[in-house]
Order: C-alpha cells, then structure tokens, then sequence
C-alpha cells in the first residue's frame, strides 16, 4: 500500500509540529511526502498521476477558518477536474483511502455543541467527506492533533506512533491492526539497527505499562472507597 | 443597513449568474458590491475597515468542492485575522449578520443524505456557521442558486426578488417582512419612474397569482377524485 501526504501549511518551514511529523514519515516506506509551496506553479497532470500512483491519500493542514489553508483549496480546485475524480464520469480515484491529518490551536473539547467552537470535527469535515463520496473514495476517521506545543515526550510519542499508523497501517486501525503493526516494526529492527526507532517503541510500551498502573491504582482507590 | 457582498468567481467576467446578480443590485441602495479579484494583492487594513463599515457581510460564490474558490479563503485566511475576528478578542464582526449566497451546478435535491451529494447545504456550510458563531455574527439561512442556466424567465425574476430581499431586507425574512419590502419598493415606484423594476414587480405578481391558481386546480381535482 502507498500513502501520499499532501501538506499544506502557511508557515511551513516554522512549523514544528510538520517538522515532527516530517521526521516521523523517514522510516517508513511507500510513503510519499508532498509539500504543496504556496508560490509554485500547479502542473495538473502530474499532480494527478501522483494521486494515481498512491492507494491512500492525506490531507495535512492546520485548521485555518475550519478547514484547509488556500493554498491546498486552490490545489483542490484546479487538480480535481469533475471529468478526473466524479466516480460516475473517470473516477480515477474511486477505491482509496481518503484521510485527513489536521492540527488545532485549541483543544479537541472545544469542538462541540455549546461548547467555544460550537460545531464537532465531524462536522467541520463535511466538505471533505462530501468530496469522498463524490470521488467514491473511503474516509477514514481524522487524525486530530490539538496543541502539540503543550505536549509532553509520552504524548509526543503516542502521537509518533498514532501518525505511522494513520500512513502506513491497514484501515479500519482495530485493536488487532495496531497490534499487528507493533510487531512488524519490531522484526524490521531486529533486522535492522535503527537504534531511534528501538528506542521510540520501548518508550510507548513504557507508556503503555504506565497507563496500565494509573488503572490498577484507580481500581485500587475505588475498593478501598467502597470497603472505606 | 448597509450591505457588503463579497463576490468570489475564478470565472467572474463569463458567469451569466453573477451578471444578473450584478445587475440586481444596482438599484438597490447601501448595497456594495465587491468582487475579489484573483491576481490582486489583498490590503488587510482596507477590507477589514471595508467589513466595519456595513452590517450584512454576504459571501457570494459557485460551490467549488463544497465551499467557496481559493480566492475567497485565502482572503478569509489574510483579513480575518484572530485579534479582529475573534468575538472574545476584539470582535469586530460581532452582532452583524452574515449570509451565503451560493450557486449549484445540480440540483438541490441531490444534497441529502442518500443523494448523489450525500449531504446537506446546512451540513457543507458548517464551516461558515462556526465562523459566524466564533465572531459573533447572526448567520442567516444561505440563499441557493441551483441552475440558474434552466431557470424559466419567470424563475428568474422570482430569485431577482429573493436575492434583492436577500440583500436588503430585514432578517429572518418572514412573509410581512417580504410584504413590506414590497411594498417598499412600489412606493419608491411611484416617485422615480424605474418602468423596469416596475415591470419585474408586475412579473412577480403575475406568478403569485398563476402559483394561486395552480393550487386552486389542485385543490379543484382532489374534489373531483373524492366525489368521483
């Protein structure tokens, strides 16, 4: 299977959370990172072979007004002709994956009835799954990231691993497919030495490990309360 | 009240619908109308004082993609910046009304869940109505133009008239406030001599009262099949 991450970001080059997600997409293979510059010129065809040539297609962006920069609306506009992408005319994109990454200033609670923001993420993605559905390609659920500048080194590396698999796993990620990933990113290394990875996956199962006590000791508290 | 109609088209000058538009707002007055040009550089401190200025901010554009062109969000993107738009920063969007005026190349029946468009205008809109919510602004129901290249002439003058109301009106535009704007319009009429306007209004009438008989034969053979 074959990703192709199609990034859009005014501040691009500033941006830390790209550059995190960037280094993140380095060991993996059969994924194609594509910046979308704001100042080159769009050569439709081979934008549109590009998107032929890969199985699952992201969007990445920071939410700018609920949705993506202009830059990646103005890609949107000139490289999905309705002849290229309608299902029912060339459907060129019929069958793949379809899957935004989005990035927030906000935290993910915001985003609700009543609440700041006042609409869901969902929601707000209407437009995007109007267009899968138009081009008969399936939506994945969002991958969310909300203030990544507050986040610790565990959160930062749960998202590592969260963003891999968004790329580079099967969809639906079920329990098992997550699972499944683990394992073959451990044999690689065991072929391998990459060293960083090693170390980013003892990291997450440390994680794991913690999370698990935080429950025992939860459990813990609450039959103490209830014999208290 | 003074109403800004910011046009966003990437083919402006061949567009039917935007001409007529055009044109119907040029009797009407505190309507400016403002079209966003492409390849012009954006003066942020001229359109946010533009947006002071009035009390209805309508966007104007065809559905590209399930939301306006990239001209229109870049401009979004640029002028409504966080410290003026924001309700709880310095809002000066705040307590002003913002409508959609937004043109369809299918029908919009097709716009629901199960259509070919699988969802709703409300649904796509999401995005403008969070950011009617996160200014402060009163959204209004968006006025859509499906296509407007079949309409008979007198679907035609019918949407003159809901656009005009549209623009001008007050909001929400119940029957009495349609009536009064009517009439509005009549008297002023009968001081200048528009014969135009006049004959546009004539038009209307006219419809009303084929619509009126159109359901007085409907009701005729409803009777006539419950006897029969």
């Amino acid at each position: 299977m074959k990703t192709l991450v199609i990034v859009s970001h005014p501040e691009y080059h500033d941006s830390g959370t790209q550059g995190f997600l960037k280094r993140a997409t380095e060991g993996l293979e059969n994924v194609t990172w594509h910046y979308l510059s704001e100042s080159e010129q769009l050569d439709i065809t081979a934008e549109q072979k590009l998107l032929m040539q890969h199985d699952r297609i992201i969007f990445q962006f920071p939410m700018y007004w609920y949705s993506a920069p202009a830059t990646l609306k103005k890609w949107e506009d000139d490289v999905l002709t309705r002849a290229f992408t309608f299902k029912n005319e060339k459907g060129m994109l019929a069958g793949k994956e379809f899957g935004i990454v989005t990035t927030l200033g906000y935290p993910e609670k915001d985003f609700q009835a009543g609440a700041t923001e006042g609409f869901s993420i969902s929601e707000i993605l209407v437009p995007y799954r109007a267009l899968a559905h138009r081009a008969g390609m399936k939506f994945m659920s969002p991958l969310v990231i909300s203030q990544f500048e507050y986040m610790t080194p565990a959160e930062q590396t749960k998202l590592l691993i969260d963003y891999q698999q968004y790329l580079s796993a099967d969809y639906p990620l079920s329990f098992n497919v997550r699972q499944d990933w683990v394992i073959k990113q451990l044999k690689k290394i065991m072929n391998d030495t990459n060293q960083t990875k090693l170390q980013l996956i003892i990291d997450q199962l440390e994680q794991n490990q913690i999370d698990l006590n935080d429950l025992k000791e939860q459990i813990k508290m609450i039959r103490q309360e209830e014999e208290g």
